[in-house]
């Protein structure tokens, strides 16, 4: 919904329309990004309902084509109102131009997300900000699982989210790593954020929601398969400023993943390991062959990555000060309760501010670790 | 002695200065190899022998002082014919001009070998045309051991030739991997090629010499010392067209050989290991801070050296077969022996060439695989 307000809301015509394209279309489908982009959301989902095209213009064969695959799920998607119901069982709706909104996946182009679907309690903006992406292996070896965690403990616990893809293996460790060191981690799954898969990892996931958040661009319900495994790679690469891969085969999907970053102009790193071991033969091929950055610590990774994530962060106050922020940023803070969370229209009521700057002041606050969402909205972080 | 071959014969006067000068000074010493360079090694011999400097013009108190440093050990010089003699134990002495030169040290400058002292079989030259610097921790890991011996013995296979200082560990794993594929394999001592350290590989340095060369700037009976290692690992550097660093801590001697490889603009490489591993620390910052390749196969360290090596072994024939040889080389290999072996002279003498050409054809036959040296001098090499 607009804002991205936890609380539950009249969702806009657009954010509806991209919600919908999230049923009726596979993510990264280039032709339908490049009509959103021409012709808006809505006015293509109302064209697609009426079995036209938006743009007469490019109605050719295959257009027509396509138009007609989008059709099949049409009774598929939800009404506006089901939409807005899901943010009462704690999934949020995020869309380009809200504030959560991450700009750097506008770098995919045509082929960017028509919407992400959220669950959970940190700013997905914000937390990418200072980030990295750790990926790897599913059948990681004792060397690899124990890397992953504790390299993703120690960049969490210096402040920086930790972003992977919620599966067995490197992926795992590396979350557990993050939630261990009490920082922020963001799984972006194949299926929808309430689909426990896989199944051994359902007290994880939800444990990530509970800390991070857990992300898709599928809607509630969708299963995974092997290709949405692939389409979603491109969103990891997209979020960090940076891929780290830990253990990976020749074959391994995690190379998939780092091709998208290096092709995004992300920083990439890989961790060796025994040139006798065939799940470190991908890191070092990256390094030989990508010119990726061979790194062996929490250090060497930040190292890596803050020359980028620092041009990003200047979005941030420069201080983690109360004193470093401006005023509006300083109203929103004073503003907000201590425990049961508060609505972002009931925050800029009684700090006098417009909506839009409620909601950027809180992004900002979320960043620097004086506000959190819960359950109600927001309210003042525990230190 | 000049030419390089092992019938012994009168030294002629600048060789037996430089072996001379083995003895007086320690090597690498940038005064002396100034003065050598500048006056010669006879003319500074007989000065430095006469109290005196060769070049009046740079007597300063400090030359005077080094000057007085090399009379030192005047009484511990070999006459003429003792050094003539070492030949007949095995030992030959090869110096700057002379065929079997290293051309490649005079990147050296005035720090290069004043002479080399060689025991073995090879023709050091041209071992070194096609070569790698294999060199690392002497407390190698299991997984360093197995790596310097695999890849050694994958290069060797393939006609490359292993540098090494014959120490414990990687250097071991590495001759030994070398001769275990009847490749040649070069051990640069620190101390005289006669003298059996470590004593532990007295067995290993003969195998070494038998199938390979043992190569010392120390003169025969010279013992090791802590500073000599450091002084040797420049000529193992230089030697080689790239220096291989299998395993190596923060600290280790090979971070030197490596340092010495990097500022000559050899190739630099290494081999990654388990980040968790101290000694392969020392590998992994080689590739990030000093861009070594990181190397995984044979097959890879060879792809880094051959770009160099083809340029330098442009003096080989072009091809192995015996119709590429041109004519002079020809001649040469149908004066050779099938068994006991041949002096250059008499080579010359059947094949109607000069010794400078004898000499420089029996090198190219060598680096071809068509001659050895043997006890007698010079055979055809069994296939």
């Amino acid at each position: 919904m607009a804002g991205g307000g936890q609380v539950s809301a009249a969702i806009d015509e657009e954010s509806y329309a991209r919600a919908a394209f999230s049923y009726l279309a596979e993510p990264g489908d280039l032709r339908l990004g490049g009509l959103i982009r021409a012709c808006g959301a809505a006015s293509t989902l109302a064209a697609i309902k009426a079995g036209e095209l938006p743009d007469p213009a490019s109605a050719g064969a295959a257009a027509m084509r396509a138009m007609r695959r989008w059709r099949v799920r049409l009774a598929e998607v939800p009404s506006p109102d089901e939409v807005a119901d899901f943010c009462r069982t704690g999934i949020r709706l995020v869309c380009p131009g809200d504030p959560e909104w991450p700009a750097q996946l506008s770098d995919l182009g045509d082929g960017q997300p028509y919407a992400l679907w959220l669950r959970g309690r940190a700013d997905l903006r914000f937390s990418c900000l200072r980030s990295v992406a750790i990926v790897g292996s599913r059948a990681a070896t004792a060397y690899g699982s124990y890397v992953a965690s504790e390299l993703a403990a120690s960049v969490a616990a210096r402040g920086w989210a930790v972003i992977s893809g919620g599966a067995y293996g490197v992926d795992a460790a590396a979350h557990r790593g993050a939630l261990g060191a009490d920082g922020v981690t963001v799984a972006v799954l194949a299926c929808g954020v309430d689909v426990p898969y896989p199944v051994g990892h359902t007290e994880l996931l939800d444990a990530i929601a509970a800390q991070g958040l857990v992300v898709s661009e599928w809607p509630p319900g969708a299963n995974a398969t092997r290709l949405r495994f692939l389409v979603r790679n491109r969103v990891i690469a997209a979020l960090a400023p940076g891929t780290l891969v830990i253990e990976a085969g020749q074959r391994s999907g995690a190379l998939n993943s780092a091709r998208h970053a290096r092709d995004l102009n992300r920083r990439l790193m890989a961790v060796p390991g025994p040139v006798t071991s065939d799940l470190s033969a991908g890191c070092h091929y990256l390094i030989r062959e990508w010119q990726g950055t061979l790194v062996t610590s929490a250090a060497e990774v930040i190292e890596c990555l803050s020359p980028i994530a620092a041009g990003s962060a200047q979005a941030l106050p420069a201080a983690l000060g109360r004193d470093a922020l401006d005023q509006e940023t300083a109203a929103v803070l004073d503003a907000l309760p201590a425990r049961r969370g508060m609505g972002p229209g009931r925050i800029g009521h009684q700090a006098g501010l417009e909506p839009g700057t409620v909601l950027r002041c809180l992004g900002a606050l979320a960043a620097a670790g004086f506000a959190e969402r819960c359950e109600g909205g927001w309210r003042l972080r525990r230190t």
